[in-house]
């Protein structure tokens, strides 16, 4: 069980590093690609992430939005780092990643440190969900859906598992209500950290799937907001669309560590199919 | 009642103008603030909203994320526009407006044209609200309220009708839930546009006054989904923080037009008193 950024997959394919420009520099990991080599979004965050706080006197990324101007493909990639604004509560800056190609993502990051045991005066519950032994595993069990799943090269990186009321799409009978709910963690045990969960807040499959509209769906911006430290384990990922209307759809998460307190929210605007 | 650029408070209010430097040109108006002469956060996207559709090929702005670097004051203001890929379906740009002591946001900006006439595949319905005429004017009651109230500038210009179920924190009976939902809509009559969804998108106060803890609550990051183009009349704005721990909360708004379509989404990270 790797513990450091040694040797986890997810630290290796996130890693940043200086040079001697300006810029830092990344490679891209075709591993984290979900389907036609289009990299995650989310993974993508992470990188952009990773050099947020390499640059920044606080440790977590607690507030990132990114504008996703075209798909990215692995390989080498710099990051463009404007600091803003920085005092002793948390940091601005400006953040560009680019493949061979120019732009992929431009990110607002906010970084500050989260406290390990602050107490919430308010949280929102973890709703009521099957522990991860009673959800379903896709990976294992793709081959027996009633719809084609075609699991992104992603999956062998991040385990999941469905809870079963909202992975009835899977064994062809569409919800009229696009949610998805999912426990994930690294396949490789390496703990979720802030930057873990900006790859999770953009881990599952379109939620126009759980009404039977396969399709990739693109996204145009999206914004997470990293709440506290997660706990070791899995962690719940929910995600819901609120509006699917003319070729946009929204996709919102809220993810809760194991043991219950809510440590990730994001919002994405998306095109989809017409 | 104003229909027009020309004549309503809020056309005037976030207006920009070309001049000879690359620099869009604006007038913060003072009338716009939330105490303090601090201005509204929403209503500073909505001068950004402006410049963004001015410098894009498209009308609307659809998924707006701004930086809160520092508070705004009144005056005079520059927006430099950059622009990012455009296609025929969206723009993307990124967008500063600085006023005289320097950058007071920074915005990524993504415009599109929205339909008029698109039917929803899915869409939130709208909760069950009592209508404005039985909702609680807080205006016209703040000196009745057992918490004293104090009503920003803005509040001329917005006129709200609180929710009597999300109320009772006015009447010195706070709730364990922090919710706010109100009817709002400009004073002066005129209708609601995609750039008046950034102004309601940040119009509510912070969501700890229904749980009886009064105090600002700044901006840190606000990210504004708009959805679709509002009908005429009132929207309904619910406001509701999901965790609010460590000096840290979130609001997180959904909007719907007097039709019950959901026409806008936000989510802000905002600091709160410890």
């Amino acid at each position: 069980m790797p513990q450091n950024d040694q040797t986890s997959a997810f630290d290796l394919a996130t890693a940043v590093r200086r040079a001697e420009g300006p810029a830092l520099l990344a490679d891209l990991d075709p591993g984290w690609e979900i389907g036609g080599g289009i990299l995650n979004g989310g993974y993508l965050l992470s990188v952009a992430g990773r050099a947020a706080v390499l640059e920044s006197p606080h440790e977590h990324p607690v507030a990132m939005s990114a504008s996703y101007l075209r798909a990215g493909a692995a390989g080498p990639a710099t990051l463009t780092v404007t600091p803003g604004p920085a005092g002793r509560t948390l940091a601005h800056s400006l953040i560009t990643l680019a493949d061979e190609g120019g732009p992929v993502i431009t990110v607002q990051a906010t970084t500050a440190t989260l406290s390990a045991d602050a107490v919430p005066e308010y949280t929102l519950p973890m709703p009521d969900v099957p522990g991860p032994d009673e959800c379903l595993d896709m990976a294992a069990n793709a081959h027996l859906a009633a719809v084609p799943i075609q699991l992104p090269g992603m999956a062998r990186h991040v385990e999941s598992r469905l809870d079963p009321a909202t992975a009835t799409w899977a064994l062809g009978q569409p919800s009229d209500h696009p949610v998805l709910r999912a426990w994930v963690r690294f396949a490789d045990g390496r703990p979720a950290d802030p930057l873990a969960l900006l790859t999770f807040a953009d881990v599952l499959p379109p939620t126009s799937f759980a009404t039977g509209r396969m399709g990739w769906a693109p996204t145009v911006q999206l914004q997470v907001l990293v709440r506290a430290l997660p706990a070791p384990g899995w962690c719940l990922v929910e995600a819901r669309a609120s509006e699917i209307a003319d070729g946009w759809s929204d996709e919102d998460y809220r993810i809760w560590d194991s043991t219950g307190r809510l440590v990730a929210q994001s919002r994405q605007l998306a095109r989809t199919a017409r």
